[in-house]
């Protein structure tokens, strides 16, 4: 399995949140869960609860009673926090401290990134461990991230650089993209269907107007099945008295 | 105020998650929040307490009863949905939908996503009313995003796709990156004293060990602040007796 960066909680308070960061971490592909003194102890039935299944289908916890020894095997450690700590130190976007890692990870580097405590964050002890600083960009008059949002934000980087999803798809069914000579057929049908229903009054006009319905069909993509339905509402609309 | 795109609930269960929805918004600067048809009606205790004061800060709801309503003023519209629906319709990431997104806004377009229901997501007459689909790449093993961790990821690529924060900074505090002559001076007077502490044993290595102890200083920046401490920690250890 290729490795991924391991997610620290420092000193966190409930299970609940413990959980719910579990199961952010698995929509993303992340496993390793290290949790250093849960302040409501280990394991925990909260935890459980609210990880919707993600102990039983990957996520596996270990737990620390330090910072130090939970970064112990790690290369790169990465401390998130929003405020500034009068530190020196290099500060990431979410985007770029996931760039980064992707970078150690394929130099074999073990990457792991530190979350503190509900509502009060990261000791400065714990940031001065780390390498570097992650501040995720938020809208600056209202940053209320909770952890497993937090969590979910840094995983979801990370598994999106990785992504190779197309930016564009598009579903067809069982049925395929029409080609030109397919389109072309509807439109001659379609213009000859209107010329018998005396859509084209004046022949003065009926070049534009038929210039212009060929291209009001002709500039999307259509299916197969799509230019079935449109010969379709054709024949339907003929029958209309 | 810059245009940004509407999230529209289409028949949301709890008024919690509709808070958590609004929170998760205005963390990424979104305020327009359409609500079709809430089950547990509005307004909401539930969705306030839940909000964190995101309507109180800037998200402004709208009640809607049906989904055509609201999307009546949108000339682009993206339903999320994380599965197939055997529709013929146009597939995004959420990455490649908030890139579409940003370029439509620019060209004076309303843009907007809808939600479906937690559990039951999106009906197919709501997908169907939609231009295009996003389906944001997840673990396929264990994708479980709840309500309000969907509008993040959505909204956090609207926001990050718009967001010019450096991608690395450096803080430094009160104190500026040395420049290489008071590195050097460092340098210089490190081996000095560990000269004069007869740290070199041999002639014949010296020079090798002075080459290797000035790369290990001079390959990190390091700001006039970190120089004066590493001064102050020479002076200190030659004292030890």
């Amino acid at each position: 399995m290729t490795q991924k960066p391991a997610i620290i909680l420092v000193n966190p308070q409930l299970g609940e949140n413990i959980g719910m960061v579990a199961r952010a971490m698995l929509n993303c592909g992340l496993t390793d869960l290290r949790i250093v003194n849960p302040r409501d102890g280990w394991p925990s039935d909260r935890a459980n609860a609210a990880s919707s299944g993600a102990f039983e289908w990957g996520v596996v916890p270990t737990i620390y009673t330090s910072t130090v020894d939970a970064v112990s095997d790690l290369h790169f450690t990465l401390a998130t926090t929003a405020r500034p700590r009068g530190m020196i130190k290099d500060v990431y976007t979410a985007h770029s401290a996931m760039a980064a890692a992707h970078e150690k990870i394929t130099k074999g580097q073990n990457v792991g990134i530190l979350f503190g405590a509900e509502r009060t964050g990261l000791e400065n002890e714990d940031v001065a461990l780390a390498n570097a600083i992650i501040t995720v960009p938020l809208n600056p008059d209202f940053s209320s991230l909770n952890l497993a949002q937090a969590v979910l934000l840094v995983s979801y980087e990370f598994m999106s650089q990785g992504d190779n999803t197309p930016a564009l798809q598009t579903h067809t069914g069982k049925t395929d993209i029409a080609k030109a000579d397919a389109v072309s057929n509807f439109v001659v049908r379609l213009l000859s269907s209107l010329s018998d229903a005396d859509y084209f009054k004046s022949d003065d006009h009926r070049p534009t107007m038929e210039r212009s319905l060929t291209n009001l069909i002709s500039r999307h993509q259509w299916t197969e099945q799509e230019i079935s339905t449109l010969h379709g509402i054709v024949s339907g609309l003929i029958k209309v008295k």
